[in-house]
C-alpha cells in the first residue's frame, strides 16, 4: 500500500521574541528569517511533491490572508485552510489536524508541524518521516532530534527499547534542564530535544485524545462540524471551540498514552527562537557579522544587523550586539539579552 | 548714542558629525537638539529684542524656505535672508553680513554668530555684546570662552594685553591643541576657545577685509550688488560669489589685522559638534540616560536615545551607547565613538 502523508502545518505562533519583526499581525513564521523564503514558505515547500499530499494549514483567523497569499505566491495550493478563532494550545491543533485528515483521507497518516522551524536537511528529514510511517499506523510518532549540545531551552524526550530499528519507545518526556543535566542527557545518549513535530494516523490520534483528553476532542469535534466552509477554508466555530481546555499535545496525550514512539534523528532542525538563534544560523561575514537589507557597518564584530524596510541602520564599533529595524520599531539588543526582548515587545504594544 | 546691533545668523552648516539627523537638506540649526527649539530659533530668540535690530540670516540658497519657516514659527521676522548660492566659508560669509549691516545702518554694529551654538546663559550674553559695544567701533571684537575643561577639538585664542577693563588684545590664534597642550592653556588662564563670534563695525571688517583679503571683499561686494532681491531676500549672484576664496576668517582677517580684541566671556557656551556633547548637555535620568521621542529603555545606562520621527526605539542591556533614530536613518554607536559618524554619513550618501 503507497503511502500517503499530509502535511498539517501549525501557523498558531505569535511570538514576541522577535519584536520588532515579529508581531501580532505577522508572527515570525510570516517573515524570511533564516533564508530568502518566510518560514511558512519553507515549510510548505519541504514537504511537498510525493509522499506528500496537498498540506493542511491551521492558523488564527487573522493570518488568513498572510498564509493565503505567501502559499499561492509559490503554487502551494493547501487542500484545506482551517482557522482557529482563537488560540487553544496544541492539543486542540492536534484534534482538528486529525478530523481534517481523516476527512480528507482516512488512510493517509498526518504529518503535524509548526510553521516557523528550520529544518536544513530536508531530504534526511523526508526519509525519517517515510522510516516512521509503518509505526505511524499504530503509535504517535514524535520526532527526537539528536542534540548538537546540552541546551537548556527545550524540553528532551528519553527513550527506551527500541521497537523497531531506529524507533523507540518513549520513557518519558522531560522539562527544560538545567546545564548540568543538559550535560549528562547529551553525554548519556538517550535523550532528544522534544521538537513537537507528530507523526499519526487520525485514527490513532482521536482515539487517544477521546481517552485522556476528552473534553478538547469532544470541543474540537463541535468546532469542525459546526465550522462555516467556503473553498478551501474551514472555520472553525468559536463557540465550540473556546470550550477545550488549554493544554498541549505533549501534556494531554504524549505523557500518557502508551501508543507513542519517538524517532531520534539529524534533520538540521533549529528553532528561530530568538535573534540569538538567528545569528548562529545566519551566513556571517569575516568579522562574525550577519547583516541583510540596507546596512553599514564599521568596526562591528559578531553582530546580527537586519534591516527589514526600516530606515538604513549603520552600526559603528559595537560587539556581539544586535540591532533590528523595520518600519514599526528598531531593537538594539547586546546578542546575550536576547531573552529580554519580549520585554521590549511588551512595553512598546503599551505605547501604542 | 544708542547702542543698535544687527545680529548676523550663519546658517551654513551642512555637518555630517550628527547624522542621521543631519542631512544636507536640514544640516543641524535646523534641529531642535538641546531644547525644544531648533538652534537657528534658540539663536535668533536670544538677539531679539533691544538692543537687538532685526537679524540677517545667512544661508544656503537650498535651506530658504526651512529658514523662513521656522522664524515665522516664532513671528521673529529677519530684516533679511541672503542667500549663498554655494558655500565660501566664513570670510566670504563676514564681508556679505558687513555689506548686509552697512546697508542696514551703517552706524549699527554687527554680531556675527553662528546657528547651531548652545548659549544656557542669554542674558550674560547679552551683557558681554553690549560691554564689548564700544571696542567694537574700531576693533573686531571676537568672544572667548573661558574654557571649563582642557578641550582638544577647538582652536584657542591667547589674550595678551589688557584695551580695557575686561577686553584684551589678541596674542595669536592657536590650532587645536594636544591634551597636554590645552592643560597648560587651561591652567595658565590666558588662553579662551574661539567661538566664532563676532562683534563689529560694518566700515571695519570690510577696510580689514579690502586688506588682508580683498579677492574675498571684491567677489562678496560684486555678488552683493549683481544679487536678485525680492522682499526680504537677497539672492547672491552665484557667478561673483564663486569667486571668493573660500577662506575662514581667522585665517584671512583675525591672524593678521591689528584692529582686533578678544573679550573673554562664560556664557553656558557649547558647540554641539557631535552626539557625545549632546549626551553632556542633555536632561538625564538616574541612570544617566538622556532619552526623546517613543523610546524604550531597559537596563541602559549612561545612553543618549533620540527618535525624531522614526520607529520606536527600544534599547537593552546597554552603556555608553548612542541611538539616533529618523524617517531616514538609524544610528547605533558608542558615545566615545562619535567621531566616527561622519563615516557612516558617507555611507548613508554613497547607499543612496
Amino acid at each position: 500500500m503507497s503511502i500517503k502523508i499530509i502535511p498539517a502545518i501549525m501557523s498558531g505562533g505569535a511570538g514576541t521574541r522577535l519584536w520588532p519583526l515579529s508581531t501580532s499581525s505577522a508572527p515570525k513564521q510570516f517573515h524570511a528569517l533564516a533564508t530568502e523564503k518566510t518560514m511558512i514558505q519553507e515549510t510548505a515547500v519541504r514537504l511537498s511533491g510525493a509522499p506528500f499530499a496537498p498540506s493542511i494549514i491551521i492558523c488564527g483567523r487573522g493570518h488568513f490572508e498572510i498564509a493565503d497569499a505567501q502559499l499561492a505566491a509559490l503554487d502551494l495550493r493547501p487542500q484545506a485552510i482551517v482557522l482557529e478563532p482563537m488560540a487553544r494550545n496544541t492539543a486542540a491543533v492536534a484534534a482538528v489536524a486529525a478530523l481534517a485528515g481523516q476527512h480528507s483521507d482516512p488512510d493517509a497518516l498526518v504529518l503535524m508541524v509548526p510553521a516557523d522551524h528550520v529544518i536544513t536537511k530536508p531530504e534526511v528529514f523526508r526519509e525519517v518521516i517515510l522510516a516512521a510511517a509503518e509505526t505511524a499506523r499504530e503509535r504517535i510518532v514524535t520526532f527526537g532530534i539528536r542534540p548538537t549540545h546540552p541546551e537548556t531551552g527545550f524540553g528532551y524526550i528519553e527513550h527506551g527499547a527500541e521497537l523497531t530499528p531506529g524507533i523507540f519507545e518513549i520513557k518519558r518526556f522531560l522539562e527544560k534542564p538545567d546545564l548540568e543535566t543538559a550535560t549528562e542527557y547529551v553525554r548519556g545518549g538517550h535523550h532528544d530535544w522534544n521538537a513537537g513535530i507528530f507523526l499519526f494516523s487520525p485514527k490513532v490520534m482521536l482515539e487517544e485524545l477521546n481517552l485522556y483528553a476528552p473534553e478538547v476532542a469532544a470541543a474540537a469535534a463541535d468546532a469542525w462540524q459546526k465550522a462555516g466552509r467556503d473553498g478551501v477554508t474551514v472555520n472553525l466555530d468559536a463557540d465550540s471551540f473556546i470550550q477545550a481546555p488549554s493544554i498541549s499535545i505533549d501534556y494531554a496525550v504524549m505523557e500518557k498514552t502508551h501508543r507513542s514512539a519517538v524517532i531520534p534523528c539529524e534533520i538540521g532542525w533549529a528553532d528561530v527562537g530568538g535573534f540569538a538563534e538567528l545569528w548562529r544560523l545566519g551566513a556571517k561575514d569575516e568579522a562574525g557579522n550577519h547583516a541583510r537589507g540596507k546596512t553599514i557597518l564599521i568596526d562591528a564584530k559578531n553582530c546580527l544587523i537586519q534591516n527589514h524596510g526600516g530606515p538604513t541602520v549603520a552600526v559603528i564599533g559595537l560587539d556581539d550586539v544586535m540591532v533590528i529595524s523595520t518600519p514599526s520599531g528598531v531593537l538594539v539588543c547586546p546578542l546575550d539579552r536576547a531573552q529580554d526582548v519580549k520585554k521590549a515587545a511588551e512595553a512598546a504594544k503599551a505605547l501604542g
